[in-house]
């Protein structure tokens, strides 16, 4: 994997950049769709590369249990039995087992816990996490952290951020592929000492990109900022920087001002599955009645494939019918609208106007929320 | 609609027709994708289309209940609201009220029964069946029958063959739209003397086409048959015919000998929901282990999206995993079998090979039944 740094904007901190893998060029900032057990639910690979997208990710965790990583490995890896030509990122299922796995014990030589699944008892640790990932075989792995939960006293913090370190230093001892690009990944809770401190550690050991982690868990969007603030500063220019579990549109648009490349989040198709649409001006939830007889498409600026043959009346139907064929076109038209926003960041970055693009994108959703709420008060069903 | 009877086979009485309306133009005998709420479960129309089907079957009942015909027709019909192009023929909903609502009374009148949604009441009649399928707008319509559950006494499947008339003659005098075809429903039960004397009266009375309702609910393949050789030589050749509710790919088949021209099942799809995938050699249930690694397609002779892309192993993790994309690739694969293999009985009909096509199809199959049981009894997991 090759980052190549292209532009950098002058007002913010955002920056235009290409990652080049093997199966795909990407340019950064990219946002990555997640199919926890391969597919994103309900689509197939050509469906995701006509979206657009060149990079997904994919969940270790999920896939170490089924169909387990060895059957993948049987099979080349993961572009192989999942049949998606483009490039792959595996998180390492630190933040899986630290959210869905029951009945942990952590040490230092790793994570015993019981199967969100079937409660079976597994084992995890640094070198099992890249032995995993390398069975996948994915273009790009990430190291195994300690993920503390929100909110967390600061000794909690602070050993974690040791532990990860310790996990990381043992993560690039223990790999054997010299194909994979392996990311570290930035702990510290909301302490913003022990981020620089986390950032700096890892940074001395040299990975091919690093990746901020424990945020999205609930915390503000003003403590994530200022996370990402004091954090990305420390990464160096000439490696992508990669913000986990992130997010909402608002979210990405201010990652980017902050200077990440790289976006991964389940909301676009987990809020497809629930009916909830992204437009420019906003959501729109299409279970309302409202929608029942609206032959309009979900947003008339967009160009999807969804927006171009369907109305907001047939996805109605089809949510109020409870077909899957619905969880498929709204997840498509979250995708578009995610990939498409993503494009419009990166032409204002090379257009010099993301600043501008920014503003114009908040002042929208404002408005957007703003007719919302007028529309609720006026008792518009 | 116009149909022209283009082959007669010499051995049997198959035969090779086309079917053409506004929107398309179908090859007979042909085959039905249903979509009872509108798309064929997880399949766009693109899809459909994409496998070869240039007719679908939308069901009047479940769609005047949600989103309500009324609904549709301010769309201007089910094809701008569903956004199938191709031709749609609807059934008058007889068959649904008398298998799936609660409930019901029945007179000459018409129907009163309680949705099986929400136990709301509900009146259909013969006036009502042909209201609702001219706000659908499809292309294809059906009389409003009343199916007479099997097995029942002489004297009720008479009933319902008088009624059966007696309703036809009605929903003729209440058509408004002259754009639509519309169908009578031959009944009878497996009262041979019965199926002659509904056919009869129904001819007398004239329809654009035939269909043989009240078959395959539970009767033996020899009952299917046997009703199937004493009605269709009652219909007329140039109009055509089509068998409702089936069936399976030796049904098809044995229906097509018998001089059937249109079928209709959810076989295909709910089979495909459930893992069990057609092949030439029979079915193979993907749940089973034995799938688990096995990176074969589904059928190595399939040239389907499917199978051209995905294998056993990667369609078995999905359906393990409860992920939908594997009912959506399941039925794709299970609906091109059945396209296909309606594009070879065809073929073979215009050779004029179709008795050798159908020993050989049937030999095929309990080859494969037999292989499966030996693999059975050898513990093949
Ligand atoms: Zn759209
Ligand atoms: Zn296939």
């Amino acid at each position: 994997m090759q980052y190549q740094l292209r532009q950098r904007d002058r007002q913010t901190k955002a920056r235009l950049g290409r990652l080049s893998t093997v199966r795909a060029v990407i340019e950064t900032p990219a946002f990555m769709p997640v199919g926890s057990l391969g597919p994103v639910k309900g689509l197939e690979p050509d469906d995701l590369h006509a979206l657009g997208f060149r990079l997904m990710l994919n969940n270790a965790y999920h896939l170490s249990l089924r169909p387990g990583h060895k059957v993948v490995a049987e099979f080349g890896g993961l572009h192989t039995f999942t049949g998606w030509p483009g490039a792959i990122l595996t998180d390492s299922g630190g933040f899986q087992i630290f959210s869905l796995a029951k009945l942990r014990t952590v040490s230092d030589e790793g994570v015993t816990f019981q199967s969100h699944i079937d409660g079976s008892s597994h084992f995890i640790s640094p070198e099992t996490a890249i032995e995993i990932q390398e069975a996948l075989g994915a273009d790009i792995i990430m190291a195994f952290d300690e993920c503390v939960a929100l909110p967390a006293d600061r000794a909690a913090v602070h050993e974690g951020v040791r532990r990860t370190t310790l996990w990381a230093d043992r993560c690039q001892a223990s790999r054997r592929r010299t194909d994979q690009a392996l990311f570290g990944i930035v702990q510290g809770g909301l302490e913003p000492d022990l981020r620089v401190m986390s950032a700096r550690q890892l940074v001395a050991m040299g990975f091919e990109g690093y990746a901020v982690g424990g945020l999205s868990v609930g915390e503000s969007k003003t403590d994530m900022a200022r996370m990402l603030e004091v954090t990305v500063p420390e990464l160096p220019d000439d490696k992508p920087r990669y913000l986990m579990g992130v997010g909402l549109p608002e979210d990405l648009i201010e990652g980017v001002a902050r200077g990440i490349d790289l976006f991964d989040c389940v909301v676009p198709s987990r809020h497809g599955r629930t009916g909830s649409l992204f437009t420019a001006a906003g959501r729109i939830v299409i279970k309302q009645a409202q929608y029942r007889r609206d032959e309009r498409p979900i947003d008339a600026a967009c160009a999807c494939p969804v927006c171009k043959r369907f109305s907001r009346a047939y996805l109605h139907h089809l949510y109020n019918v409870k077909e899957m064929l619905g969880s498929r076109l709204n997840t498509m038209h979250n995708l578009w609208f995610f990939a498409d926003l993503m494009q419009r960041v990166r032409g204002a970055i090379e257009q010099g106007t993301f600043a501008e693009f920014r503003d114009e994108f908040h002042r929208m959703r404002m408005a957007g929320e703003e007719a919302d709420e007028h529309d609720q008060r006026a008792g518009t069903e």
